[in-house]
């Protein structure tokens, strides 16, 4: 029962598909964050769901870790085999199965990222909504129930993931869900494994909820005065239950990076960047009310990405922000967080956030879904510099903790991985236990991602 | 270890808050349905959380099942004691606790119904949009996922509880979810406890998302040639992402009960029933795009419901639709389906169940949350009358198995309770076996509702 005897087993079973090369397990130690490199022992890339059914029947017994890799996107270092072991690639399983337009579903393997599907449903007049800014996989999308931009209008992974085929650690094969829209027949074991991060089952097949593409869309940017009263602007045109598809909020600090990374020259001020889908007439009625409510709410100017070629230069800055940044301090890492507060709360916790990174001296620029009550601080650590480091951990902490007090979350939409363990205690009191005890029950012998979600001591 | 015991301890514990007389156990031993009457040993009225935690503990110390209850109104028996036990009816847990506006959140106890929280949230401009028709407790509509006339527009209690408060198997309290719209925090306690009717959790309080109150609402009615010319229409309405408040099906069967109970004068054929809400110029063009639709797909009308009170009526008919067929079968039940099945297989599925229904020679209206592929048929059954209930439950059995084959479930909002158990394993294969291995971990002597939901033998 060792690693090194499953990765020899594995070998005859699935000869090439099991990689020990340190190329590609230093390619699979890797983060996009602060985390520093972990190696697993080896990088299994099945390509179907009879073999990673196989490995894991095989690591299951001889103990060895499965941890789930899509694109290595993550930030929390989700993905990372902190107890070595197999490292599961499922980027081999990138097929579109199925895509039925009545019924407006796609199903995919896990490894098909939302790009591509995108691109593969462009002439069906369909799209996948959940935009999470990188380019992921829609699996690893799925595990750490992400969301991103659109998710004010169109919900998470959390909502728009309908069904599931996923392996469980027994290597057993089961399928979630229904094509229904909806059921109440038993327990959600959908949504139970959306968001897991791999630490219940390797999800192999998803069935995903796609929507029309709008026939009208347009886009805006507005700077507020402040940061607060961009949020009261962002409470009222919730409460009036207008659907707009993007609502961001980019602090003066992220507008500074931008306008240098991107050559733009937007005014040093907290911006929202809004976009409206719908009909023509819908998305005209609903701009003028929010640029109507963004006056009275101090917005010095309502400035139209007119075509699509500049509301694609908008979006591409906003999602490129944490890339821009780290082109701006080449070789830096980011301490990044990720709470999300009740809307009522907003105001006060950013206004927090902005004072102690300002009082912290760290560069640390914060852009947010605040449509959501989720924002993101990006606190900028110099390599090797520890007492930068401590810092930045100290900042992000405290913003986390304010989180919890506020009623909020630590973590809106990265997932737990390594960097949010320590709040689960504080956030969930007793049910974080509860999550221990389902996790035993699932996978008694803690070969999935362990080490990751739940404390089993 | 017994009942009796349990109930004597009870008793000295809680005093009045336990009731063993006849009259009540009858009262908790009836259901809306066709199942026989089934008394539990007694029934407890706890007023908190703390003395619903005291009941479970003595309980789970005395194997003594307890079977939660809201107002009554599910209809697969899901709240009868089918192993006997306690009835904990939860309606003096009544109290709207907290109404935060800007949040768009009310925090309710569960016996709080959802029109008692809607008349008390008038005021604010928000309600709570989930509607079973039934005057269900909102605790009762969480635990079976219920959903009804809008959940096209606004989702089912799935979507719309954020957070809960429960009791668990040992009489642990834990509080699942946050205030926050979104979270990537472990496991999704909150939805797995939603539609879990009472088998893992005892719900104590819930925190539901409110919405705006429309600005502006127009319902109407259109009679179509046939059920397959009906959705066809609604499939192109809802491809088109027309964000529909309602659009309910009612067959020709249900137009007759309908005008004979309600002294309308309807066509006598099948309908759509609409419901459109907005601001007044996007509902103007919702409703425009919908009528050409309906006329493109041979309606012959398409009737508007001008004022609140025509609006209101057409609602109550449509609601009171089980009711009616009880008044014109006095003292019958009904077994009724609930099968939910993907959008673009609905018209073949009604085609199926209307013939099947008119070859068996039983009275079976059908009506449905077409807009979610969800519909009911209510096959009457006279008292006594062994031969038709049999017929009817080979009816439904077979609308049943045809939802299966064609990608759904046997239940689109009603839950399993009694009556669905049979379907399980066809329509979840082994994960109904992961299901009960939930169940075991996190209530192993099997005291929560036990017989529902899941098979531990």
């Amino acid at each position: 029962m060792t690693i090194e005897t499953a990765i020899e087993r594995l070998r005859k079973t699935l000869g090439p598909a099991i990689d020990t090369s340190d190329a590609n397990r230093r390619l699979h130690g890797q983060n996009e964050s602060y985390f520093p490199e972990i190696l697993p022992n080896g990088v299994a890339s099945p390509a179907s769901t009879a073999e990673v059914a196989e490995i894991v029947r095989i690591c299951a017994d001889e103990a060895c870790p499965i941890v789930p890799w899509g694109t290595g996107t993550s930030l929390e270092g989700n993905a990372l085999a902190v107890r070595g072991g197999l490292t599961l690639d499922l980027s081999r399983m990138n097929k579109v199965l199925e895509v039925v337009p009545d019924d407006m579903i796609a199903v995919v393997q896990p490894g098909v990222t939302r790009e591509a599907l995108n691109t593969e449903l462009r002439a069906t007049g369909l799209f996948f909504p959940v935009d999470p800014g990188a380019n992921a996989s829609l699996g690893g999308m799925a595990a750490t129930r992400a969301s991103g931009t659109t998710a004010v209008r169109y919900g998470t992974m959390r909502e728009n993931v309908l069904a599931l085929e996923a392996v469980l650690a027994d290597g057993r094969i089961v399928r979630t869900g229904s094509r229904a829209p909806k059921s109440a027949a038993g327990y959600d074991l959908t949504k139970l494994l959306v968001g897991s991060e791999g630490t219940l089952g390797i999800l192999t097949e998803l069935t995903l909820r796609l929507r029309g593409q709008p026939e009208a869309i347009s886009a805006a940017r507005a700077p507020f005065p402040t940061v607060g009263a961009a949020v009261d602007a962002v409470i009222q045109i919730i409460q009036m239950g207008i659907a707009v598809a993007r609502i961001e909020l980019v602090d003066r600090v992220a507008i500074d990076a931008f306008n240098r990374h991107f050559k733009t020259d937007m005014p040093l001020r907290p911006h929202l960047f809004l976009e409206f889908q719908g009909s023509p007439a819908g998305v005209a009625e609903q701009a003028e009310t929010v640029r109507e409510i963004s006056a009275e709410h101090g917005a010095a100017a309502f400035d139209w990405a007119t075509d699509a070629e500049e509301r694609r230069a908008l979006w591409k800055m906003r999602h490129n922000g944490f890339y821009a940044m780290k082109a701006l301090f080449p070789g830096w890492g980011a301490v990044t967080t990720d709470v999300c507060v009740p809307i009522s709360r907003l105001a006060e916790a950013l206004a927090t956030a902005e004072q102690d990174i300002l009082a912290s001296g760290l560069v640390g620029p914060i852009v947010g879904h605040v449509g959501d009550g989720n924002y993101h601080a990006a606190l900028m650590v110099e390599p090797g510099n520890e007492t930068q480091l401590a810092t930045a951990k100290a900042v992000a902490a405290r913003m986390a903790e304010k989180a919890i007090a506020l009623g909020g979350t630590v973590t809106g939409e990265h997932g737990i991985g390594m960097g949010k363990m320590a709040y689960m205690a504080a956030e969930h009191g007793p049910g974080w236990q509860v999550m221990a005890e389902l996790k035993r029950a699932l996978d008694p012998g803690n070969i999935l991602n362990p080490g990751k979600v739940v404390d089993l001591n």
